[in-house]
Formats: structure tokens, C-alpha cells, sequence
């Protein structure tokens, strides 16, 4: 990436979580100074450093890092992500501490284990990767950055109109900083968000589901080794729960089990856990040594759409699940966050970085394809935990394969799953393509039957004609 | 009103606004013990006390307070309002200091008044009243309770999941209320809701319009007495604009004007305000002294409706605008809120004052009905600046009255307004039998132009039959 002219303008980040850091580093890469504010503390202090222990060590120490900040512990990284970070370099590192999936894997009742492939070509393939691990390498490549300062336990407490704005210090005193740009990266409960509303006319939604989830450990097994096949995301499906499981690369899994709320609250006991589980995962209880006591203490996490607008204000502009915080059953919440940052900086390079011109474009542009995402990721709850088991749902998909090994990508997309998952093509794109596509086939689906019940009739009329 | 059997149960109310201060005094009546905290200063303060001075001044003080705090200087009292502040024996007072309006006054371009009665029945007269006088009548009516408590200048910065919270005070130090039942009625910009919102999963959508407002000052004419017919609201559309003007009973009128946010910006120097005005209300420009200065001065307010869900948590519940801000084209914002304080006083009556039970009650009946007014106050802008000059419109609403004078009002309503301003029946169901009744109209319609039709055919084939 080549530095913007001016070099040397200054640009405020608020948040060092992953789209944060990564918004950072664009900038930093076009020659900006960034001051990176983080409400939490550096999160590598929480874990060992990178080179000087052994990997499962390491995993561990993350996913303690990761439960404390209650947010989840591993993410899927899919190809919108991965073409962000190679703008800035980072897309060999990342793949290199991720454990690819090719497809899903769903368990049935008895046990049985069903592999869908996420697609044939070798990029259709999701990796599996630690929340805190990839933001700790974002941030160890800032701290190379000359043009980079990070400033950790800082809280965002006043913004003003002209983008100046006030940080608590964790350690105590504040910090005041000059009026300026200002990019709002502190997630989904954006402190930026909430104090840009009070100086501007900010229309805010935030919209929890009646579904919450809760993180169970996998261990390595005795072997050290995965106690299910790796390279897959794990799928159980049970009326309305759904159990997913991530591999991570120290051998372990990390389980996410979904469901509505007043179902997780009322399984309580230990013996409560085992039963529930065992009537509903039954192949999964064995493999969970740390079941009941994860389940009894882990708590239930909450599931919240966030959508606002508008995104930018003067120099000041909402970035990642600040400005559209998404339910995670696309496993598209960091990628879309990471493909901000390319959009943002495609903005920045078309106006000469002039911001004023810039965020509007990035914002409008944008909000259409973030919008059509908070729909699907919605909607694939209901995929993720009924369809995938579902025949007809199926075969359609098998159809759209058919057809698109036939016609090629530029003419037909195997699935919606892979437009959104390994293409870059904007979301509302993605979902309009997909649905043009569906008519079709429903379409074609129609004059198909109709000329089986044509014939059919001709052949049944025909006796009658002798 | 009754007191309820265990006299002496504890209620905090945050807000002594008027839906705060109505509601205080509907469970001080119960016999709870009150304590309400208000953000703001006592507005007594700001205004002579009521007693001394002459209702002109008094008016202008109540003004000035009104203005200090950007919120609307005076509102629309109607059924809703009026029947409510009767359970507590206040509707006479209020009635007192009111300015009646029977119907709509329609300017046209020409300067030329066309009244449109609200209605032939007696009670069918909206009431323009100072909203700081309104809060004023309360608090005083308060203060003669002995067993509440008002505590000004104290601002809720912690809540927790027991109901206990935290004030600040502006002279310095916090208070800390205990655990218990706690009423949120802070407005639309509520620091309950939001504080609420960390302790349990509150789904809140705050939605801005595009249009603003701008408040302007209509003196009384030189003899003291209103410069337009006074019993009437006032309104001029012009395209996207909308002035209205409610009198005051010191002989002036508040003027508001609503517009696009870029509109009303784009009008910035004295000459270009007179333009403005000239072109767009030419009649209001002469009635208005300080057209320039109040238009220059004055800011542009903002209008959003206000949605979240639960609004109850444990033993706290968010009432009025802090549960369900609406936009105020249907004037029901006060009205609406102190229908709250009847609804939430019928639940606790039925439940024998179990908290726990009758708030669930209370939010779920109560919510499908602000939900329904939010939607019709924002299509009421619509009506209000297009359809009150549009010939069909006016024709409809003919038709329904002739069919509410020949059927009764049992059977039909004469109009979605009446519904809604003069009667009790909750806004979703006064919406669905206006919904209803036009369905049958347009039936009707139809009916009545294929019978027109039949006999024109039949009549015009006629002659070929002989």
C-alpha cells in the first residue's frame, strides 16, 4: 500500500478489537499517525507472547483471555476477511494459526457424522480461528508501526462536535484529545456510537433475538490429538437448539450451543445438564469431560443485531459491529468488519483522502450491503439448525452446484452460502443474485412439472383418441 | 382513589415531568410512598408562583422555562388526558388554564380561514395548554402529599438489577436509593432505559425524522386580544412545510414550523427568513414581530419515536416517552402518557398491587397500543400538511360523519382522529376500526359505481333493443 500524499495527518482510533487495529493499520500503511484508544487492557498480557510458548499453551491462555472479555473464542475467518488482511500483508500469518473446515459436519441422533463440503474449489474452505490470536498479531504488527501509538485501559467518555474527545484512564486521569478524524471501532455497545448521538441526529436499533448461547469446551484427546475429525464445523441440530463446534489448533474444540433463553435458564443442575444433553447431543456428552461444571458456570451470552445511521458525522465515522453489529450465524461479524476497512480505504484513495467526500460515499455504499447482511446472518439461524437437515433443501443445493459447475461462477453462484462466504461481492448483491437465481430454478421447477403433467395427460388421453 | 392495603410500600420515580408527576400521584393516592428524582432544576423556580402573578406575565415566564429546556412550549389536552388527570381530581384545574380548540383553521396561500369542527359532540375539543403550566399543577399537587418526596437536580446514573440506583446531584455528592420498585418516566432520552439496558436485554430503536421543527412567537395584538380567531389550531401547509399556531390564554399564539432539516438550514439571513415566510404563509408574516430574530435564535428541534422491549424488569418499568417516544403530529405524546398512569393504576388494582404480576400485564396490553400510535402520529404529519386541503380526504370524512350521525357511535366512528383524540378505546383498536371502516366505504364505493355503471348500460342499450 503506498502512503496517501499527506503523509502525516492524524486520525483517532477508538477500540483495538479487531477491526480496530485492522483500521489502524490500513491507515497507518497510507501514512497517517494513528493513536489506537482501548477501553480493555492489551489483551497479550493476559496471554503468553507469541513466540515463547508452545502452542497449546498459548490456546489456553487465549481462550482465558477471551472468556474473560465474554465475547466468543473462535471465529470463522472466510475469504472477504482474508482478502483484507493481504492488503496489508497478514492474510500467510493468519492462515498459519488457523485450522481449516471444508465443509460442515452434522451429527444425527445415533452418532453418525455427515460431511457437506463448503464447495469444490480450494478456496471454499472457512478457517477456524482464535478471536484473541488474530487480534494480538493486528496489534504486534501496529506496535512496528512507527507511525503508531497504542494506549490501552483508555475509556471514551465525551466527544464533541468537531471530533475532540475526552478518555478516562483505567490508571487514573484523563486524556484530552484534539479535534480531528475520528473512527468509532469499540463494537457493538460503541461508547463513540452513543456519545455521537448526542451531538448529532443519530437514528440507533439494537435488536436482541429471543436466542442466546453458551461456550463449552472440547479437550484434546488423549492423544493430544482432535476427538472429532478437524477439518469440518460440527453441526448438531435439535429442535431448537443447535450445537456447533470449532476446531482450534491445539487439539481442542470450542462448542457454542444456541437456543432460547427461558431453555438454557431452566437447566440447572449438573444432573439437569447431563440429562439434557444426553436427550439432545447424546454423541457429544462423552467427549465434554467438563460439561456439566462449563454449563453451570459459563454464562448465557445474548445475541443482538445493531443498525444506525447515519454511520459518519463531520470527520467522525462508526466502523464494524459499531456501526452494524450482526448475530454470528453467518460467521460474517470479523469479515465484514475487515472488508470496512478495504471499502474505507478504496473511499479515502478514489476522493485524494479527502475525508469530507470520503465517508458519505464509504457510508452510503456500504450501509446497503451491512443492512442486507443483518437480514441473512438472521435468517441462517434457522438454515444453520433446521435446513441443513432438511431433503428438499438439499437438493435444490445439489441443483445450484449442478448449474453452476455448468454455467461457471460469473453465471451462476452454487449457493448463497458461497456468495456470501468465499466471494467479495457485496452482500445485497449476494442476496440478490441468489434470489434471482431461486426464481429461476422455482420458475423452471414449474414448466418442468407442467410439461410431466402435460405429457402425462397426452399419454393418458390417448386411448381414448383410438 | 382508594388507598391500596398495604399503605406504605416504597416507589422511586425517575422523572417529575408529566408523565413522572402524574404518575407519582396516582400511587401517592394509592398510598405508596414516593420519592421522585428529577434531572432538572424545579421549574417553580423559573416561573412565578401561580397564585401572584397575572396570567400574561405568568405566562411568559412559563414560556422562558419552556424554552430553557427546548422542549415544546404548549400541547394539545384531550380525552385521554383529560380522563386521566380526573381519577386524581385534576381535569377542572387543567381546564381552567386551557385555550379550547373546536376544530382545524385552514390558511390558504390567499390569507383566506376555513375551520374544520373536530366534531358536533360536546366533548369532541382539543385543549391548548403550557406544558410547564401542566407540570407545574402537578408538583404543586405533589407537594400537598405527605408522603412524597420531590428531590430536583438529581440525575440517575446507576441502576442495578434489584431496582437500587444512584443519583447525582448538581449541587454536589450522589444519592443511593435502595432496592425496590423503581418507574422510569425520564422522557425519550431516558438514562433509565439506557441504564436498564446493561442489566437485562432491552431492545430499543430510536428513529429520527427527516423533518424538524422551529418555534416562533405570535404576540397578542395591541387591544391584548388573540391576532387570529382564537379557538381554533391553526394550520398552513406550503409543499413539504407545515405552520401550526395554538393559542395561549395570554392572547398569544406559539407558532411551530415543520420542515426538512435541509430546508429549514438552508434559510439562514433576516431577509431570506422574510422571503421564506412571505412566499410560503404570507399572512402569518404581518401577526409576527419577531419573525427574523426568533427564526435566527430559535433552534431547530428534532422529532423521533421512540420503540424498546421489555419495558419492565424485575420490579423497575419505563413509562410515557422513556417506553414509547412518538412524534407529534397526533398531539397524543402527553395524552398517551398519562393514559399510562390510568393503564399501569387499573393493572396494580387488579393484581392486588403484585408488582411482579401486574407489570408484565400492564406491558404487554400496553405496548400493542403506543406501537399503534407511534405509526399513526408519523402518518398523521402526512394528513395534517396534505390531506387537510385535499378535496377527497374531506369528502371521506363527510361520508363517515353522516354514517356516525345516522349509526351512533357504537357502530361507527366518524373519524381515525376522533378515535383517537376523543375516545378511550386503545390507539391498535381505534386504528383497526377505522381500517375496517374504510374497507367497507371503499366497498361501498365500488358497489355504488358498478350499480351507476349497470344503469348506464342498461340505459344506453336501451334504444337498440327497440
Amino acid at each position: 500500500m503506498a502512503p496517501c500524499c499527506d503523509v502525516g495527518m492524524h486520525v483517532t482510533v477508538v477500540g483495538g478489537g479487531l477491526t480496530g487495529a485492522l483500521a489502524a493499520l490500513y491507515l497507518a500503511s497510507r501514512g497517517y499517525v494513528v493513536d489506537v484508544y482501548e477501553a480493555r487492557a492489551d489483551p497479550r498480557h493476559a496471554a503468553p507472547a507469541a513466540a515463547a510458548s508452545p502452542s497449546a499453551l498459548r490456546d489456553a491462555a487465549l481462550r482465558k483471555a477471551a472468556d474473560a472479555s465474554r465475547r466468543s473464542i473462535n471465529l470463522a475467518l472466510s475469504t472477504r476477511g482474508l482478502r483484507a488482511l493481504g492488503r496489508v500483508g497478514l492474510a500467510e500469518r493468519a492462515l498459519e494459526m488457523a485450522v481449516p473446515m471444508h465443509g460442515r459436519v452434522i451429527h444425527d441422533k445415533r452418532g453418525k457424522l455427515r460431511l457437506q463440503p463448503y464447495g469444490a474449489a480450494a478456496h471454499e474452505v472457512l478457517y477456524s480461528v482464535s478471536r484473541v490470536g488474530m487480534n494480538i498479531m493486528l496489534l504486534d504488527e501496529l506496535e512496528q508501526r512507527r507511525n503508531v501509538r497504542l494506549h490501552f485501559g483508555c475509556k471514551c467518555v465525551a466527544l464533541r462536535e468537531d471530533g475532540s474527545a475526552t478518555f478516562e484512564k483505567a490508571a487514573g486521569g484523563v486524556v484530552e484529545v484534539e479535534a480531528g478524524r475520528l473512527l468509532g471501532c469499540d463494537g457493538a455497545f460503541s461508547a463513540v456510537r452513543a456519545l455521537m448521538g448526542r451531538v448529532t441526529r443519530l437514528s440507533v436499533s439494537l435488536e436482541y433475538i429471543d436466542s442466546g448461547y453458551k461456550e463449552l469446551a472440547m479437550p484434546a484427546g488423549k492423544d493430544g490429538k482432535h476427538a472429532m475429525p478437524p477439518h469440518g464445523l460440527h453441526i448438531w441440530s435439535s429442535g431448537e437448539l443447535m450445537l456447533i463446534a470449532l476446531p482450534n489448533n491445539d487439539g481442542s474444540f470450542t462448542c457454542t450451543l444456541f437456543g432460547p433463553f427461558r431453555t438454557l435458564e431452566s437447566v440447572r443442575t449438573a444432573e439437569e445438564v447431563l440429562r439434557f444433553f444426553e436427550t439432545h447431543f447424546p454423541d457429544a456428552v462423552g467427549l465434554m469431560p467438563d460439561l456439566t461444571s462449563d454449563y453451570i458456570n459459563n454464562p448465557i451470552g445474548a445475541l443482538s443485531t445493531v443498525r444506525c445511521s447515519p454511520w459518519n458525522f463531520n470527520q467522525m465515522l462508526l466502523l464494524g459491529d459499531a456501526a452494524h453489529g450482526v448475530v454470528p450465524f453467518y460467521g460474517q461479524g470479523m469479515n465484514c468488519g475487515f472488508e470496512d476497512c478495504i471499502e474505507l480505504d478504496d473511499a479515502l484513495e478514489a476522493t485524494g483522502h479527502d475525508w469530507a467526500a470520503a465517508l458519505p460515499i464509504f457510508a452510503a455504499e456500504r450501509k446497503q450491503a451491512t443492512d442486507a447482511l443483518a437480514d441473512l446472518a438472521l435468517d441462517n439461524y434457522i438454515e444453520m439448525r433446521d435446513k441443513t437437515v432438511d431433503r428438499l433443501f438439499l437438493l435444490k443445493c445439489r441443483v445450484h452446484a449442478v448449474l453452476h459447475a455448468l454455467l461457471g461462477s460469473s453465471y451462476w453462484q452454487p449457493s448463497l452460502h458461497t456468495a456470501v462466504s468465499f466471494t467479495t461481492m457485496p452482500y445485497h448483491v449476494a442476496r440478490s443474485v441468489c434470489e434471482r437465481q431461486d426464481r429461476i430454478l422455482a420458475r423452471a421447477a414449474l414448466v418442468g412439472a407442467g410439461l410431466v403433467a402435460s405429457a402425462a395427460l397426452w399419454v393418458a388421453r390417448r386411448p381414448s383418441l383410438r
